[in-house]
């Protein structure tokens, strides 16, 4: 066992110190008369009137974004159905989530996001109160809703609002996900096309994971979800299930875990602590991949998992090499979607550009301080220049 | 006619240059791991179970406000159907305002808020909308909504939300309106339960300050709206008018403002420009007290009330002497109300308190630099010691 530093005190300490971790600032002083009549009255009554009327015009919303804060502001949605590991907190507790998201959309990339914390789980609720809401707003960044109904409320906002939005919990995770096995399939030399993938855990993240890796030419998938091995006898697949099953050249698989894993190639979890053991991975084919990324704890921790011969063990923790997680993605993601929009150059999202963020966090891993190798799979998260390399996918 | 300098091109050339006026900010950096650590994952986990945990035993939501943003935030919620004297834009149009709100609330009470522009002008829906957005926000700021739905989202709001709601153009306008006629019926030495006070524009800030003006203990009340002066024999008047109507020892006068005005001490108008008169003004009683609030140009000059023998004169515009606008009011407000609710000593909005807000900056004017003079009935719009001030009506 290591030491692992627990941060709860620190964390409600620093909460508690500046009641949470955003503040909204004016972008110029208001100190005369003068400064008030640009920002507010009377001045303000032209920008007004030119953005109903240029927007009219024009049929888009352009002008909002010539003229307000829509340039460069994305909206943090949650109803709080699925914080972190906690599960179903509801709307307030789900608030240092989101500010925590939208700290590092500052931080990280200069991206302005605001919490929208929704305080109904309803689907349709949801859908019309973020289409209301997103004048003001460049992006709808979804986080933390649970499966499957984060399926429906994306793919409906999507097609509904003139502005992108993305799950972060689906295409966050999926997007770094495919950048990790892009370098681990490249250091243990192995083909996209031939190697075998389990995927533990088909919510969220994981339907993305996948449907990601099959644009991407993984062609052997087996997916086990609480139930077990997903399979043709499942009587009680959904339809994001079905899709992802009817994707695989895999169908007749059965049992759980520890059958799906004999002979594979990689591991992706994105379920429960500790329900990978030694023996799995002992069973796989050779130079096992391993990305344990249930959280808080891992499904098999990594001192385990490289006694029992692993290659490459990847987790969603920073305490561990190779940390897998979506803020290597979002800040660079927005930054990209919003300079895009503002440049009249935006081409919408599809799995394509997720695949080819992907492609440049897996190249960008080599050309970076300290390399590639089995033991830095991925950039540093802290490292602001992914980013940057990251909202260059959209050029 | 002296020469107005106008802000069109500065107002829109300050909103493209910056991408609007507002920026959302990290209260911390963030540097390092342990950076991260506390403020994402994993701390974070921490503050959200004490949420839950403390909001769950409490029943209240006083957890959010010492671990979150809602400490200090406020919404400032539009549907653009009433844009200053613009009228109905929508919310795209409405977003330069509500920027514009924010930036005056930070930079003169050191309050968060943030625009929340509403794209449906259907009463229910709004009402629905914010009600689910409330979590991260401590209070609601209304703000350019056409009466007389205001009315009812107002009252409506206040009974299903624990967080305060205040329809800005209502109660900012009768509250510093309040206050300027505080002092000058100081002034003019003249009692609040003898005047007659005529009130042309009987809309959100119309029928605010006449309710306002009733509590205060002002008796006779003149209204005229766009069909003439309120009386009794008028079959087409809204819930709202007929409450003021009864309310006022006057019922049975009849014709147009120049009627009205014949032998009154007071003129606030809400209404249009250019509709009042200096023959009007000569027919008013000694020492006329004229408000002439209509934006951008007045009911009437000050320089023409001038010449026609007005004692005091107000308008809504920075270039005159005695300025009313709710800039004086809303900030202190907020401050008040989220500084009074995270202490826990919060108690409620009502007349009572505005009136106690009205009477606090009455007195100020006096005790602050220029004192009180037919010229300075109110203080100066940019003394940011106002807001202070009037957050301690809530002490």
């Amino acid at each position: 066992m290591i030491n692992i530093h627990n941060y709860d005190n620190e964390a409600l300490e620093l909460h508690r110190r500046d009641g949470g971790k955003l503040s909204v600032n004016s972008n110029s002083k208001l100190e005369t008369r003068e400064d008030l009549s640009r920002a507010y009255t009377p001045g303000v009554a032209a920008v007004c009137s030119e953005i109903k009327k240029v927007n009219d015009e024009s049929g888009n919303e352009q002008a909002t974004r010539e003229y307000t804060l829509k340039r460069n502001t994305v909206a943090i949605v949650s109803d709080g159905s699925a914080i972190l590991g906690l599960g179903n907190l509801g709307a307030h507790a789900s608030i240092p989530v989101m500010e925590g998201k939208a700290a590092i959309l500052k931080e990280f990339a200069g991206v302005d996001a605001f919490p929208i914390c929704i305080d109904t789980q309803d689907t349709e609720e949801i859908i019309k109160i973020v289409k209301n809401i997103a004048p003001v707003f460049g992006g709808i960044n979804l986080e933390d809703i649970a499966a499957p109904k984060c399926f429906a409320i994306e793919e409906r906002l999507r097609s509904e609002l003139s502005i992108p939005v993305m799950h972060d919990d689906q295409w966050g995770a999926a997007t770094v996900a495919l950048a990790a096995i892009i370098n681990s399939l490249k250091l243990a030399d192995k083909k996209k096309e031939d190697v075998v993938v389990v995927l533990s855990g088909v919510g969220a993240a994981g339907v993305a994971t996948a449907r990601l890796l099959i644009s991407y030419g993984v062609k052997n998938l087996i997916y086990v979800d609480s139930k077990g091995v997903i399979n043709e006898d499942r009587g009680d697949l959904n339809k994001e299930k079905l899709e992802l099953l009817n994707a695989s050249q895999i169908k007749n698989k059965s049992g759980g875990i520890a059958e799906a894993l004999v002979g594979a190639d990689v591991f992706i979890g994105l379920s429960k602590p500790g329900v990978v053991t030694g023996e799995m991975v002992k069973s796989m084919n050779e130079k096992p991949i391993i990305f344990a990324l249930a959280n808080p704890a891992p499904e098999i921790m990594p001192e385990l998992a490289h006694v029992a011969g692993a290659y490459i063990v990847a987790t969603g923790r920073s305490d561990y090499p190779n940390q897998i997680n979506n803020s290597s993605f979002f800040p660079g993601f927005w930054r990209g979607v919003l300079d895009a929009q503002y440049a009249g150059t935006y081409k919408g999202i599809d799995n394509n550009l997720f695949i080819e963020v992907a492609k440049n966090i897996a190249s960008y891993t080599e050309s970076s301080e300290g390399g590639l190798s089995a033991e830095r799979i991925l950039p540093d998260m802290l490292d602001k220049n992914v980013a940057t390399m990251v909202a260059k996918s959209f050029k």
